[in-house]
């Protein structure tokens, strides 16, 4: 349940009867021929279709993440990691005063891992509180389940390409990218990967029919949901 | 337009045009029996609407803000002030690095405006730039229509109350609340303003027609847009 | 009482009777002809005068606020935002840690606003001291007394300039000036800043009769007492 | 070649030939029986033999790491993720101005990891120097050398055990551990985790023959050495 | 020349004929049965008098400065050493940027020292601003004027009570106080110190005939205006 | 006992005996024609020769301090002020969570003196931990030893020509360099000091004769091993 959709009087309710929470968050920051905000769309809409059955609120997404590398593609926001580990630390302390027992960061974009390793850090200062870092794209069976489709897939490419991402009027090519070489990016200024990355995808095709791709979403759905069950140490 | 709906290329285009760029921000906190969102629901909406006529891409709502004095509310989350400023400077690196020249920010909440105040601080070192803060819902014509429908109106009251911040299944109550005294809130801890807020309504009445709701908030766009048309200075 | 006039044990004799204290806090900035220490010459007397029927204990102003404006103006230092809120929190530390339960900051220059907005912050991690904002200057009957005397009163204009301000062998100018545009003037780097306003004052009259000032300072004086007598909340 | 070992008129000269350089960062953290220096020697050891041939300076092992989760364990320091990365930022900044370009942190400890994470936003702001992130002990040869010995290895098991990590007169357990489930791991305050720890030991046999050790050595001095040879993107 | 008795077009003056200026630095904190303004006042005046023929302008005095040790003694203030680095070095930014090329702080307590040691990293970002730390009252000749009236002074005895920081109604004991143990005092937390030190004199006698003070005082004054005059590197 | 020698179960038996630990603290920069580590080889020996026969563990040296005027040296790393005390911070967070009671910092650089003055901060928030900073190179015993030799001795002379800091195959000059003026290098930027030292040393002969090292040495020892002795305030 989003918490967009319900009132204080409504979440104090739903603490009485389960201390879980699920916090979305993502990036703003080129995706190719795609939408500027894919990862917060997926990490906010895997966690409301993954929530909803348990009744557990799910918090607004976080909009902005960290990605030094894309900042020559405009549209792009990042935050620097500091910012970011304060700001996963502020929404935390509210979370636990307010009695939440069990946050799910539902995660959708790499860049933001570091962001999370700040919560066994927090979670020392509160005992009690139980914090879990869920990157729903590469858990092992939504990860399986895009091998499954095939394996060169990649940031920008058809495995972010669904039906709430991609732009109405916006033609995707149709064949193939040759995958880039992650390794090398990670050595270079965000004015070289603009040049070595082009249109932003990382490589493979740039869209997959909706039956393959709603089939990997039911997989990181689920995976998600079973996340928020448990286990919680 | 909202850059969740444009890709990379698209702003890219957007900036070659027209330098200006919105970012709506608001706050998840209690506003009474209306949704947690409400302030990120309005900022975000009177930007999106005051842009869309102009062609000037509008960011994601940044869904946190600073507001301490309703930490016990539950699903409230504030951040700190230095977390938020932090924030606000990143998001401005990244705009104006990629060649935004006029950037305006459409606040939907009081507790924010401190935030505002490191922009002047901000556009010393980033000559060419400029940052305009905007409180839309107490801009001089927009808080003149207000007042006009009544002078009782406040936080979590009927001037929150729209289609779109109003739960479905959730009555308000009937009559008038007496107004709260902000200037004794401002003294008090999180706790003691829970116990003196009670539903955490302000004051004033808790609805009024959609017809006056509709009127009020077709002033707060234009004023909103007429912010974006300038003067920048 | 000024602390500067006290030894510890008296101030701890203070403390047992009455838990009260003042901080002023002013700017050292461009006021036009005036000294560059208006604001906490006079945020620093009128809490001396303020307290001293009272007995309270007002320590030693200070003297730098934040003004990032004015920063083309000599003489003129800028605190980062960040800085001043550490610098307020710390003084509070150190307050509370004394015993004071009632702590009222006496504050002299807009600027300095924003760092009042830690307080709320601060208090939810202090329960039981309770720490109150007041802008002497512009609260509700000194500002009133403003507009009695001349609706056009400004920054550096003659609402600023007392005996106690004003330098030995510099003459004002004898006409008014033009009111600025304080809206544009927020959308200007310092560089913008000093080249619009020129002497520094915002507009209005550059002198008052010192009865009138007198009788101003009087209102100031007794509205900023009534702050310090309550409420407390 | 260790700084320890040179003066700086011999790094001048090393920088005017090859602008490469190499940062060992390490951790002081329980490793079950072995030495509570275990990331940092091995992490120093393997960056000197690996970089020994090439004349390349290897700077003083960082000691001190991010291990929040083994704060329980005496002897156990661990830096906060933000202490950790101005550290990294302010090495980096030291190196690039004396002139060196192409440097490779060697790292022997995974909680470290995110503290690599500010290489990008780093290297963005200084164009021309290039920095690589290695864990030497996890690169794709190295994991595969310790697999071919024994696929259950894993944090103060035989992986680490080597003859410069052992302590004299102490003997490990003859038995294998059974792995503990890391995921679970990361849910637990640092209590918890030495609860379910015990002895540190994440699972599996407690020695191997020295000559396995030894072939697994070479592998990842090869592969370390090879990460500083290139590409440098 | 005050700063506070000049405007900003007198200030803009000065620094056209003299890129000087000075910064006195103090401590709000017991001294015994002395003013708790005692370092302010001292290096305010010092500064002030030693400026004074020089036409050199002296900002206002930092009344707050570092002394953690004396947080049990009612009416002190300590800063925290992070907050009073930024403080410094705000500061210096402002003075730098109002052109202001060689800037004395005159320091008038030992807490405040570490405070200066941002200088250094400083000046190396603001090639060609030159600032240096004055600690007034044990400089070279000052010390050995103070050794010559009386070997045995210390914090809050004899030689700090001045005229202008005694207290009217306030008698001082008429013996001398036993030396405390600064090297003890300093593995102490701020309860023991104040249970340590009693009524906060480090040892010696409590006045001195005031023809000694002020001779003492003159060269003080005189030191600290040679190091005004020079050199500056 | 070096940390490194040890492991955790041993460090939990000695905090049982005795609640003692040492930590060497160094710098990385120039010194002349000797080692760049001289001052963290020098802290970590005397720190284990000195708690050798006391059985106190020593961690591993922090190699890297504050340094801001060797800069331009190639291989000097400075950390930022503000680095190093959340660094001295964390560390002795760790020690006390480790149930350490009594810190002794052994420190080998001027510059890291500063970093050392967070330490009665640090005491006031954790009672029953006392902390004490020694510099071991100037403690009132080692300053006799080092000027009954020469009085003319510093920073990269003969003073700290051990043969454990020495390099093979350099040689250090004949003669005796005049003594620079620190006074005056504190007034210098990093380019500026490069260019006034030269070499790197400060003063006086390059070297002495071993029987006088060996004797300097073990003055050095013993008054370390009498600070870790007592008292404890």
């Amino acid at each position: 349940m989003r918490i967009a959709d319900m009132n204080w009087m409504q979440v104090e309710q739903a603490i009485a009867r389960d201390g879980r929470a699920v916090v979305p968050v993502g990036s703003t920051e080129q995706h190719g021929y795609l939408s500027l905000a894919v990862d917060a769309i997926l990490a906010e809409r895997v966690a409301c279709e993954a929530a909803e059955p348990l009744g557990v609120p799910v918090f607004p997404v976080l909009a902005y993440g960290i990605t030094p590398y894309f900042r020559r593609y405009p549209g792009t926001v990042s935050l620097r990691l500091d910012t970011y580990q304060r700001l996963v630390a502020d929404i935390l302390d509210s979370l636990a005063g307010a009695g939440f027992a069990r946050i799910l960061f539902v995660n959708g974009h790499g860049g933001n891992i570091p962001g999370g390793s700040i919560l066994q850090e927090w979670m020392n200062g509160h005992p009690g509180v139980t914090v879990k870092w869920h990157n729903w794209w590469n858990a092992p069976r939504t990860a399986a389940a895009v091998q499954a489709i095939d394996p060169e897939g990649s940031h920008a490419s058809w495995m972010e390409n669904f039906p709430w991402t991609r732009l109405p009027g916006v033609e995707v090519p149709d064949g193939r990218k040759p995958m880039i070489d992650v390794a090398r990016m990670r050595l270079m200024d965000a004015a070289a990967v603009r040049a070595y990355l082009g249109d932003g995808n990382f490589g493979g095709a740039y869209r997959k029919p909706d039956a393959q791709m709603m089939e990997m979403w039911r997989v990181g759905v689920e995976e998600t949901r079973d996340a928020l069950e448990g286990p919680w140490a």
